[in-house]
């Protein structure tokens, strides 16, 4: 894989300058840089870094003097973060899945393999499973039956799709991820101890000791195109409708999503986030890492939630939110700075009470 | 799979009227239902979304009239999440995993394998491993070495039992859980940082830097029955003894048990939950997602913590928890009403400190 | 596998008295120690507890009287943990991995696998991929094309290795570790809500509803040497350079490093901890169960979080924080007791208020 400098300035669409028939085979830090990577320094503070490396080329922030930074060629980006994803799309070795069907792998004869599916090793292709054209199963997955898979998809190694889920085009799962296990769905004959405190907010009452049956998921996951999930994530079947993830949403490792939850489209779920049972999450959302959001409310379009935040409410559309429990991030931030000053108020009402009431301060 | 609207009646214990004689494939939502779905219209919110569907029967509240709805049969329940167990029991069409030892699977000749077990494509099971009758073991499984498993248990894909783990009967493990690692055990060779900040409540002392050394777990993972965990969540080997989840337990995709740590019978931890090493808890104990659990506590009985709880210290009984740390949910709404007040309460003791002292405003 | 009680005691370092040719086969807790057991008893609370098992011999604090308690036989140890590192070492009985490459493991052809390397049942080892002498791989283990790993590594079941990792000697990791997934890196065409909420801290200003592209990940991982990584975690690629773990540092399970981060030597980050992208960590640091770090924060040598912290801005050397944001363990503590009598200063200022300015009491 080899590309001119003159090519990856095609492909972004931005211009170059210089010796634009340079050859690129890796892109590199700027101090890392050798004579045929492509040195990434996208601000003035990398401009010192560049004369470490040994670049002869560079991505470059608008303006850069490329010839005082002892560079041949250069191309010029307004929108650093775009230019990283044009560049590495274009230079990505990938994970080597050999194309077709590694005989260790066990295809059941009903799976409906699609035109240009490479499918690696130790692979389980369940019955009527259907995988569409151009996708890329990597080693040790699992495929489910009935289950069905859109076209250009890439599976890393040891990932699992339950049965009949529904897939769209372009889904990228990386290692471990799981689609498709059981909903967490169990119920006690009587009414509970968790029953009762969530309608007192707090009292158990005096509900018995009792087991818990399970119900069952009947129903599966459904996702939509351009859709990207973690490493060891975990999307939970529906109990009788399908959970869903919106198309172009992305989730990061270690997510979880609950049974029958219906994620938007174009959201981002950070690491380490999970979403209860039965929320309704609306497009754009972005939850930051280890949030948590209780089961059976909903989040509007748009929200934004910092890392860390546990959502135990409904959320209106637009609104930033931080905090256990979730709060607008303004009101959490004047909170926040109240309570660092909270040993400070304690005192002084102390000696205003002295003062006023002539009493004694308290413990 | 199919059955009369009369069998499901019969196997709820519950009402039927109506056609009882309609055949049902499915169940489905009301809105969503076909002429051969059960419509699930438990509460009569349920009862216009009923008419968008063309469902012919349904499962309704009691008391419901289900000619107005134009249904042709009905069974009514009054515990509907109940109802919900006994009928996706039911109806659960599973993963088809086919009768038999795949004969892909790497099955040791030493292992006891019961009658009527299903092992998968792919399986690995180990020397001495024992499974017991009826049970079905997914594909790409791993059943170590000298682990034993009940009767009718179910273990969905790429689930990983450790060495010497003994398991009871009716035990479910969703896609990716772990039984076995090794617990997170280390010591340096002098008092480290964290022993003194335990000790003090904050102050690492002049510990100075130094390396970890192992400790190894010689036990195992001891389950009981009905028990299920779910995907990707792990449980780990206990160091000297075994760690202990009791009968009847269920714990949601990525929860973490820690070495040594024994939880008791018919608990939920839910979604992400993380129990560090050998924390005792009860019975009837429910942690809401994302709890944490410090190491070398106790958790009575019927202990309820809401999600996010941060447990850092013996909890008894009975008790309701919240926060972080969590507290009495009461105390913890108390405290939370009180901050939201918090910045009135500051701008309030400022003024009442420039009344009674004559002082200026601090910062 | 077994011992005399003078072999341990030989390894150890520590003294022993009485009959120390007694056999040992198992390590047990004193209460459940049989005659073959060595009892793991030291420190004098569990004194009563040995008298309850049939040890004949112990592992005693310093002074204790063995003969008192029944023994034949006892090692004396003065920190127990060290102690313990060293006898379950010894007594480790592992999972049984096979000597050799087992027949239905597939090995590309160009691998180079070193001297005395176990490959368990059904793993996959890609083009090119190193294993150094004396490994251990797992049952259905994955490791990908150019990836190199040291010697004397232990691998449990269903691990997998990215492409291109770079792992050092005496490298561990539980069932289910994934090690190179692919970054969580995207960008929006334009500038997105979450970008305008980080410059102001809350206001995601009128950014419209946008995709999100992928940048794909170019780097790899490099783990140093003794580095142990638990069940289920994830340690993903770095963008355009390696994200690093240093050596002697451990990862408990559905521990989760983002892309470009860098851990230092000798740390430890304790079960479902989350570190986002771009973070630098010293040496020697602990981060306490679930704990969250921020993205493109430092955090230095020694630093201590205890579990539940959440990490949002840099944090200095040596220092000790708690909490949500994080702060100094002695500061979390003071606004928390400060916390806990809020409601009754809640209550003071408004009798003061109405005191001093004959006001009516708020809400």
């Amino acid at each position: 894989m080899q590309f001119t400098l003159q090519q990856i300035a095609d492909a972004l669409g931005a211009p170059a300058e210089g010796n634009t028939s340079l050859t690129i085979l890796r892109a590199a830090e700027p101090a890392d840089a050798g004579p045929t990577d492509l040195a990434m320094a996208m601000a003035p503070k990398y401009a010192e870094a560049l004369e470490k490396g040994a670049a002869r080329c560079a991505v470059l922030w608008e303006g850069a003097d490329w010839k005082a930074m002892g560079l041949e060629g250069a191309i010029f980006v307004t929108r650093p973060r775009m230019a990283m994803a044009g560049i590495t799309a274009m230079l990505d070795r990938g994970q080597g899945v050999e194309p077709g069907v590694h005989p260790s792998a066990v295809v059941d004869p009903t799976a409906e393999i699609g035109k240009g599916v490479s499918i690696g090793p130790l692979c389980v292709i369940g019955p009527r499973a259907r995988i569409g054209a151009g996708s890329v199963i990597g080693a040790q997955c699992h495929i489910g039956m009935d289950a069905a898979l859109g076209e250009n998809c890439l599976l890393r190694e040891m990932v699992s799709i339950g049965a009949r889920a529904v897939i769209g085009d372009r889904f990228i799962a990386q290692p471990g991820a799981r689609i498709g296990g059981d909903g967490f769905s169990f119920v006690t004959p009587e009414v509970s101890g968790v029953e009762n405190v969530r309608k007192t907010m707090g009292d158990a009452g005096d509900a018995k000791a009792q087991s818990w049956l399970r119900i069952h998921s009947l129903g599966a996951v459904e996702i939509g195109d351009d859709v990207e999930v973690g490493a060891n994530c975990t999307v939970d079947n529906g109990t009788i409708r399908n959970t869903v993830i919106g198309s172009g949403s992305k989730l990061d490792n270690l997510v979880h999503v609950g049974h029958n939850t219906r994620v938007g489209r174009d959201c981002l779920l950070c690491g380490q986030t999970g979403v209860s049972g039965s929320v309704e999450i609306g497009n754009n959302v972005v939850l930051g890492g280890q949030t948590g959001v209780v089961d059976n409310i909903f989040i509007g379009d748009g929200v934004i939630a910092a890392g860390g935040t546990k959502i135990l409410s409904n959320v209106p559309a637009g609104r930033v939110i931080m905090g256990y429990p979730g709060v607008k991030m303004a009101t959490h931030t004047e909170i926040y700075k109240a309570q660092r000053r909270l040993p400070r108020i304690a005192r002084d009402v102390e000696a205003l009470k002295k003062a006023v009431f002539k009493q004694p301060p308290s413990d």
